[in-house]
């Protein structure tokens, strides 16, 4: 099911340019990735200018030039994938660092960290971006709307079950 | 100003337990924090049970018993800290990679990961956690709010020379 609607978004794939370089410390092999068609992989190798933050081995950080509040940023890992599930480990391990040191520099007391994945889910661009957005007020920055529901334990317990399986299971 | 703001804060902060532990590797010494009248400290310790999914050195998983939508889970570090950019790198590092497992557990194709920082932003528990959320159609999941801005390219550079110098100033 999640194969079939996740290939959708192959046609859209058209041209990968796959690399894998040694790191400096020659411990480790990093695999790139980057698709010549995707605004974000053009920003970060710097064919489209953008208002650069930080830069890292892994992770680049600039200014959203549409921003819901002011300092709003986004981080992207420098490896071309479109969901968040999708990225090497060591792609994802940097990413909330720089997160941390652009919220110091917003200097908000409160803000949200956000990535989503999917259309449904209000992504826009299909590369994974993780929004450091301040919440000054209640009117600009992140709104939220949170349809919790109350589920009775019995189906907890079975969606828990699930999961653990699911994560237990061996990797293949 | 931010100071200010988080200082109203402190007096929740009434019994702190600090100690620092010795890794495995022996390579590094990593502190951990936890507080006794915090609701996750307390599920991470066991005091309170919790659908557990996953656990590391540094962070702890487990179903949100209020869900958006199915299998919503909640991945928290295991170091209290009201606030992302309050934590120690080691502890972010941990996050993400651990999210990626429970989306792929949940095998959900469209999510949002969230984190939410302060009353303003939504927060409800004053312990960092990040939420992985399912997205399964319109009305479930998590809501968004959207008010992004057009903002003048001179105002833009304002901000990115504020966060730059900021950035770039020597960590005290």
């Amino acid at each position: 099911m999640q194969s079939a609607r996740l290939s959708s978004y192959l046609p859209n794939l058209d041209l990968f340019v796959i690399f894998a370089h040694i790191l400096s410390s020659g411990t480790c092999t990093m695999a790139t990735k980057s698709l010549a068609s995707c605004l974000f992989c053009k920003i970060i190798e710097g064919k489209i200018p953008s208002f650069k933050l930080l830069e890292t081995e892994t992770s680049f950080a600039f200014l959203d030039i549409g921003p819901l509040s002011k300092g709003h940023a986004l981080v992207i890992p420098k490896y071309h994938a479109e969901k968040m599930h999708e990225l090497p480990d060591e792609y994802l391990q940097d990413v909330l660092p720089i997160a941390k040191k652009i919220a110091l520099a917003q200097g908000a007391a409160d803000y949200n960290i956000l990535q989503n994945n999917g259309r449904l889910a209000h992504q826009e661009v299909p590369h994974v971006h993780f929004h450091v957005i301040p919440k000054p007020d209640e009117v600009e920055g992140l709104g939220i709307g949170w349809p919790a529901k109350s589920v009775p334990k019995p189906e907890l317990e079975k969606v828990f079950a699930e999961l653990s399986a699911k994560l237990n299971a061996p990797q293949s």
